[in-house]
């Protein structure tokens, strides 16, 4: 997809805090849940960094854009720490999602456990198929688009997915600004027109296999 | 998803240069290709820039870490640079992947146009389900797990997409070693355990909605 991942919006204050250290708080928010499930309560910055691949300098730098996680001679506390980049990352209340879309990525997004155990939930989906307005998919309800504001309002979503074809993605995108949803992760092959104050996240999957065949080129056997 | 997103195998040479400037030479990768596109033959660390939302500095140091690859009062030439990306990626030749799992997510990654504008493409696909087996889906072939060594070897594939439940991933993921896959992008909602010559990525969605939400809930409005 076309979108630029990792693009803050230009004149945006998130852009204070480059894009890459806001997606390493969510790297060190897994390690530190999958520390806290096997029943450790505190960490340091040479673990977390040792987990991921990074330095204990950049894991200290990274924390840092934030505040002041450490305690001298126990290193970080991790319930405080997950408590405390879930504040950053605003992910310590309960987003409710909107997801325009139910083709096969619909319909797998929709199935993806990971959003829920990050604090998101798809509360509403939109299609403009007939058969499938009315129905509940794993549970949710699918709307006509033309109920897009009114289900957003009722149900106090501010985020959407969207997930339809290249050619309708723009129109969904000018309905979902209209409703009044703040931000966009957008997985239509296309980049979209926001206003600056929608902020908009694009997924690009080849990026992925991108950094997969480096890795495979640059190995010394590899050549 | 689970895995550790960027997350480089310790020890390996990749871990030379920080994952995150490889993720972002698949950015500068896309500009270019828009640029180009668009008609410009030139461009420089300004724009580019700009366009990604870095400062300059940032795009010349990220490209340093690869070569010099501009000219005095030129700046860049779009598609030498281009060419220049694609073969540190390793995205200057064609990449067969082998797709397993034939679910909603696999059907939606076969009709994903990025992979193919980005020199990947789903060279076969494996399932276990008897009524998906033998059949052609996207216009690839479906074939059983147990045939994963041979179609791998035949085709020359490399790369792996697992996208199986959470409860398969690892006896996947053993086959697909075991088959002598060198790269496995897991959207399997586990951590893989996969030998150190294995490289791996994995594709964690909810980091995205992050993101979102954090972009949202640090706009000036938004307190």
């Amino acid at each position: 997809m076309d979108e630029r991942k990792g693009k803050p919006s230009p004149g945006s204050p998130e852009s204070a805090v480059p894009r890459a250290v806001v997606s390493r708080l969510s790297l060190y928010l897994r390690e530190l849940q999958h520390l806290v499930n096997d029943g450790n309560a505190t960490t340091n910055s040479t673990q977390l960094g040792t987990l991921l691949g990074f330095t204990d300098a950049q894991v200290r730098k990274d924390l840092a854009n934030f505040g002041q996680f450490g305690y001298p001679g126990v290193g970080y506390r991790c319930e405080e720490l997950i408590a405390a980049i879930k504040k950053i990352l605003g992910t310590d209340r309960f987003w409710p999602v909107a997801m325009v879309g139910l083709g096969n990525l619909g319909r797998a997004l929709l199935r993806y456990r990971g959003f829920g155990e990050q604090g998101f939930r798809i509360a509403a989906t939109f299609d403009v198929d007939a058969e499938k307005i009315g129905n509940t998919v794993e549970g949710v309800e699918v709307f006509p688009l033309d109920r897009l504001a009114e289900v957003v309002a009722a149900k106090g979503i501010r985020l959407a997915i969207v997930a339809v074809p290249a050619a309708s993605a723009q129109a969904v995108a000018d309905s979902l600004v209209a409703a009044g949803v703040e931000g966009v992760l957008n997985f239509a092959p296309v980049t979209l027109a926001l206003p600056e104050r929608v902020s908009r996240v694009g997924v690009d999957l080849a990026i992925e296999l991108e950094q997969l065949s480096f890795a495979v080129v640059n190995r010394p056997e590899n050549p």
